[in-house]
């Protein structure tokens, strides 16, 4: 296309924006036409794409970071002639396909899902590094961000991530249209102060007038031939450009234009220009890859000195890697803590070090996924608060990813309160189609990092920090979705339902009780989303009551869990709860375990409470 | 001091730090030995500070950021004579203040509780927030950050914040030991790499050799003599300074040295050096400020068209502000759609914008929370899972703050689920000692607003985005730990449990089943933590069956919170949960309740099945 061309181009991108927005009576066209230019320039001459076949693997992959301004992706998507103008016009509504913000469960084209700012470029480093890294077709990757959208530390963390895996097959295009949300951000069109910081933190630097089609053309130009680093476009643009009624006023944020058709005359009117994006090179796909034998590794059932659950994950992890040649591992500078570390020794070509950066873990895993491959990310289960909001949005994206957090719980010991995963059970179960698991050995933690691999959704899986008795031989079979039944009778006059490292004292607790003739049972509800319901509801009815003891605050852990099996009206049994009540300090892991009243002795004496008042049958 | 004193002080805080590890068997001796000269000449020639009286309006203040080198930080108090050297041998002990990592519930001298890596500074910058903006009694922030922490987003959220506010009384000095946990940092002993980011970040800059006394001394000096911007010091150290067996070696983090004795002799023997560290100068207390009479907004009963809750929020915040010069205000850069820019109207001195960095935000928040302020911070309910991992670091540091999560639920919209809250409630309840409120009408709101100042710990309240009917008149009460009974008989079949948008739905759903001849009562949950433990019971009796309404995932929320009320082994009503189980895409506020199946409509058929069913009396 040439110039006019182009600028006519920006303009129908414009006025489809403002139609979208006008028939949803709601949306951000605004923050659409200030990149309209950018995105008109980008798709008619330098990303390749086939958009009729999106899963091809020598596609280009495009990300729109500033989600809100799905508008102009969705001009663009009638531009090149996936969608419709019919279809145009549901943005918004109800079984749309075309959302607020763009997701990759309703749209081929979307890789990862957007509108949580300051996501778009951590996970088009996670894709980039996966066609740098692994794939190696040649694709590029560009993400399109705001310039608020920059104020996020995930940004910066993506961006020092970048650099130093010399990425130059990624480009940021930043749509500096100096305008936030509630007025003007910090930098307004101080290209310069971007610039400084981009490459300080050693990306390759353009600075442009983003309506300048031409200059932008060289710039996309100088992106592509740029190596060794990624490059960062930086383009002056003006919020609303075009229309002089909205064009960089403040509090034009998020509403449809004042008069649609006013501004699409002043915008010289609808067009239906068609582009013809390039075609992507030919490109094979790398991962059909071998799928092999799994083999696990074994342990012994009451093995001596138990083992670390945590030792057992990385152990299967490397073994899956053997098996498995789409399984990646992440970890955020712990690995010596987490064991990732046996799969970055056997599988360093397939382990991403993403340093203390817990967002940028989580977001490089989603962009991982995105190119089909099964991510394994780990840090303590604490940090991994550090990364809700990238959990969450994997979500949005029907992402599947598997995160590890290890050293959970007050049974660390010494270290304290700020190293203890003591929420992370409640913020992975909120977590929509999320898979919760907790093992509490080395061959049940070890069958769960291989079924983990064929799950859907986001995975969490829950390690420990210190040795556990190996209660299972190594054949045995722990589904998701299951438990196991330990030493049940027909005597049972409660049931301890436990996981991980509670599971050892529960047992130890039955012992103690049934020395004082009191029989109890205990499930080892590994799999704590989702349950077994239907081994719960058994237990409730012969035993009457269940106790919880779990190594978590009270709130959204396994005590809450339990009531999963319950909430459809049945009858619901007596419940007792054990948690983590108060602020831990530091103290050895029997002394921790004993002062949140989950180790053995506290859970049979809370038994025995029950059975004296009676309150148990 | 002189030279060869500095050095010898150094050498006494590295022989501490070694003791006090070999004693618990654990810790960071090495990540200590590599600051301890820092330490050594800050506490000795520049640090104003008052151990006997650490609430001294005039005293510096000093974060650790570095939270696991806390040996180093209870072999300083040791050498100012805050503490003795048996307590130094309690380190990690059960019951001792010298936790694994400090915190201020324990030792106060603490500013702020760390081990987190990255929240130091963050935390740092609120201080400085509020000793430039508030106090202003001239004290400096000290803040001691290590090189790997540096990879969290976090710390740039942070350098952003703090140049953009021009905080040059804001030190950051950073520990560049260039060893991680597992392994060398990314920039290993290039100082210069991290002086450029610092810089392009607006900070002035000093590259210093952190073990050469004098050069670190000039160091402090320029820090304090530059104004108009922040200052980081750059130092050059090495991990296990001082011990050739451990010096500047891979492998050795978090671990005790592996002969203690040796090393002393080494270092020099022990030895008994006191720090006379500078008194502060005379200042007063800014905040025993002005408490005066709250005047809280007022609604009409059923004032027509409904007030939404964010807007009671903004209006309430701004009254309280008035009422009370301790209370401050925060806000993500949509102050906008919070409200919360009613407060940055009527107090602009005490508003802080923090643009999209919702970590920063949190933590400035503490910052303020440590300073003695009252802070109200605010951002989507679904943007506060980006600071989780600083609410749950604000639990344990004890630290009471506010926060208010808007536009909640599905019940938001069109914009679809990246902005809608789902999770907040699991997320906060978690939260150890935290309140969580969840107001359905304006005067509510209001009065919710007003308690929340008065509480301890981290406070949520849950905001929606919609108008909502004003069902309460402005003077009725709404306590913390409350809830309110609406349209109660002694023929309730079934007890709705609501909050927030769901509770007209609720009231809408009894209307309906009344005039089919199904009596039930609405129970109003707006306190979703502490939850109303007499009335719920009192419903379970009177009525048999709970069925709780909420906009939100099933997991966490109001659903699992009324069974706060009953896991005490008492018997448990029927409990039937209603949420949102899906994962929903765009449409109108009123089509997703109804998909999510929230609505009066969905409510009144659930109601009917169970007494179809004969599953409730």
């Amino acid at each position: 296309m040439n110039t006019a061309e182009l600028v006519d181009l920006g303009q129908q991108l414009r006025v489809d924006s403002v139609r979208a927005a006008d028939a949803a009576g709601s949306g951000h066209p605004t923050s659409s036409m200030s990149a309209a230019d950018l995105m008109a320039v980008l798709l008619a001459h330098h990303m390749r794409y086939d958009f009729d076949r999106p899963a091809h693997p020598g596609n280009d992959r495009f990300v729109l970071s500033k989600g809100h301004a799905s508008p102009l992706l969705y001009a663009s998507y009638k531009a090149v002639g996936a969608i419709d103008d019919a279809e145009l016009a549901t943005f918004r509504g109800l079984g749309s396909r075309l959302e607020g913000h763009p997701t990759p469960r309703r749209l081929p084209w979307v890789e990862t899902a957007t509108g949580s700012l300051g996501q778009g470029l951590p996970v088009g480093v996670g894709i980039a590094l996966s066609g740098k890294r692994l794939e190696r077709t040649g694709y590029r990757v560009w993400v399109l961000c705001g310039d608020s959208e920059l104020a996020e530390g995930s940004v910066w963390e993506a961006a020092e991530h970048a650099a130093h895996e010399h990425l130059d097959n990624l480009t940021a295009i930043v749509d500096v249209n100096r305008l936030g949300q509630r007025g003007p951000t910090r930098h307004g069109h101080d290209l310069d102060a971007y610039a400084r910081r981009f490459q300080a933190f050693g990306w390759h630097t353009i600075e442009v007038d983003g309506h300048d089609v031409d200059a932008v053309d060289r710039a996309y130009g100088e992106a592509i031939s740029t190596s060794g680093q990624p490059t960062v476009i930086l383009a002056r643009t003006f919020k609303g450009k075009g229309v002089e009624a909205v064009q960089d006023r403040e509090g034009l944020h998020g509403k449809p234009l004042p008069d649609a058709d006013e501004a699409i005359a002043e915008l010289g009117g609808r067009r239906d220009l068609r582009i013809h994006v390039h075609e992507p090179p030919a490109a094979r796909m790398l991962h059909a890859v071998r799928a092999g034998h799994l083999e696990l590794p074994r342990w012994d059932k009451g093995a001596e000195g138990g083992v670390a659950t945590r030792d057992a994950y990385g152990q299967a992890l490397a073994a899956l890697g053997t098996a498995r040649g789409d399984v990646v591992a992440l970890d955020g500078e712990v690995s010596d803590s987490t064991r990732a570390e046996f799969f970055a020794k056997e599988h360093p070509d397939r382990y991403f070090e993403c340093y203390i950066a817990e967002q940028q873990m989580v977001a490089a895993a989603v962009g991982l996924a995105a190119r089909g491959f099964v991510p394994y990310a780990s840090t303590f289960a604490a940090f991994l608060t550090r990364a809700y909001d990238f959990v969450r949005m994997a979500s949005v994206s029907g992402a599947g990813i598997n995160l590890v957090g290890s050293h959970a719980g007050v049974a660390i010991g010494q270290d304290g309160p700020s190293q203890m995963g003591l929420e992370d059970l409640a913020m992975m179960r909120a977590v929509h189609g999320s898979t919760v698991l907790y093992p509490c050995d080395a061959n049940q933690t070890a069958h769960l990092v291989g079924a983990m691999a064929g799950l859907e959704g986001v995975r969490y899986l829950r390690t420990s920090r210190g040795k556990s008795p190996v209660i299972y031989g190594p054949d045995e079979e722990f589904p998701v979705g299951g438990s196991k039944v330990l030493r049940p009778s027909d005597r049972d006059r409660l049931t301890l339902v436990a996981a991980g490292v509670t599971v050892p004292e529960a047992l130890a607790a039955a012992d103690a009780l049934q020395g004082q003739g009191i029989a109890v049972r205990v499930v080892d509800l590994y799999s704590v989303k989702p349950v077994d319901r239907l081994t719960l509801r058994r237990a409730a009815e012969e035993t009457g009551c269940l106790m919880t003891v779990e190594d978590h605050h009270e709130e959204g852990g396994l005590g809450d869990a339990v009531l999963d099996a319950f909430v459809d009206g049945r009858p619901v049994p007596r419940l007792v709860r054990l948690a983590v009540r108060t602020m831990p300090g530091s103290a050895a892991p029997d002394e921790q375990l004993h002062a949140a009243g989950i180790d053995a002795e506290s859970i049979a004496a809370a038994a025995r409470l029950l059975v004296e008042e009676a309150i148990v049958r």
